[in-house]
């Protein structure tokens, strides 16, 4: 604690409550779904009163935000340029697993996702936001590579596989639920989907680089 | 008219009612999402009594399961094997252009697809049955065009390459629809559709056969 600082009883008590409450949330949304959860379900798993709960939140889209706001956060990373091909592809491949690890973590966001953005709009912006950064990381690793001499892609190409990054990553739990015939994904769902998004790439890299991500890319099915 | 067929006129206007909803209801489904559509609805942009509506489809779902059923229908095709890799080529991209045209027409099919078919529990195994399907036509063509020795890819990548371009194929429109800031998609989206699942499969290609894919794809563009 920096000098100074008062320990306030009440502040801490109310921080941990809305972080009970938040973790709670972001518990029942992934399980069965953010649309299959009412504010009520909440609290009483928290053995918590209702008016509590909304003495805290004003009703469930503020816990959503909230939960969203913290997922925002987690994947703003910004992987620093760099000369060679081979830290080029160590920063894709640590790039996708937190974005991957962030996605599995707030799965219930992108199940149902044009759901829960025609329903709580003040998402849909943000949520592009984030989107937009992704791409522009993508593009930036690939032209990276690019520059080394490890990928041949033309703009074009790099522009066209970025877009096809991004609908992979987003949906792939998404269509591994639709394919399983079953209403819950698994961890090996989302290994299974960061190899798929690394298969887009590697047919465009040259010798060692594609070896290298080749080599990444099949830790995940282990 | 077949000669000795008897001309039944009432089972023609039956028809011919039966005809009317399922193209009223498919325009309504498509411009507003289905979700959004009530069966009163649909009658009255017929000036139907609802009553007369519900004489031909017991409750919107049974309208949703005949569309599904055509749509099914428009879909299983089944490309001819062939030898060389050009006619290969030809027969993937004529796949994939009628398979996102009846994608296209059916497109509130696709549009919160999760949300469909977790309401209508009907609708997911023949939906996966498609999705098999495609998986399969897909796959035969790769390895026709790597038997050819046009397509450098092993077994394994085939496989995670019919995988991407399904996923591709089946969210493309949700992701514009996402991404447009805007509830319409148009035409132009699924060209642009196209053109990103035919970039899945180029860089696979070798030397004439990725030229004519390129070339293939481009028109989409246009």
């Amino acid at each position: 604690m920096a000098r100074g600082a008062r320990l306030d009883g009440n502040a801490l008590r109310t921080q941990r409550t809305v972080e009970r409450i938040l973790g709670e949330s972001l518990r029942l949304f992934n399980e069965r779904g953010e649309a299959h959860v009412t504010a009520g379900m909440i609290a009483g798993a928290l053995d918590m009163s209702p008016g509590n709960l909304y003495y805290h939140f004003r009703n469930k889209d503020q816990i959503v935000e909230q939960l969203f706001a913290r997922f925002a956060e987690r994947v703003d990373l910004d992987p620093p340029p760099v000369a060679d091909a081979a830290s080029a592809i160590e920063n894709l491949w640590l790039y996708l697993h937190l974005m991957l690890e962030a996605i599995w973590e707030f799965r219930f966001l992108y199940r149902n996702l044009d759901d829960l953005l025609a329903r709580n709009r003040k998402l849909r912006d943000p949520f592009n936001h984030i989107l937009d950064r992704k791409r522009a990381v993508v593009i930036g690793l690939c032209e990276g590579l690019a520059r080394a001499g490890s990928m041949r892609a033309s703009a074009d190409e790099i522009r066209v596989l970025a877009a096809n990054v991004l609908v992979v990553a987003t949906y792939w739990l998404n269509f591994q639920a639709l394919r399983g015939r079953r209403d819950a994904v698994s961890p090996q769902d989302l290994g299974q989907g960061a190899y798929q998004v690394l298969a887009l790439v590697s047919p465009y890299l040259q010798g060692d680089a594609r070896r290298h991500l080749d080599r990444l890319g099949r830790q995940y099915l282990a």
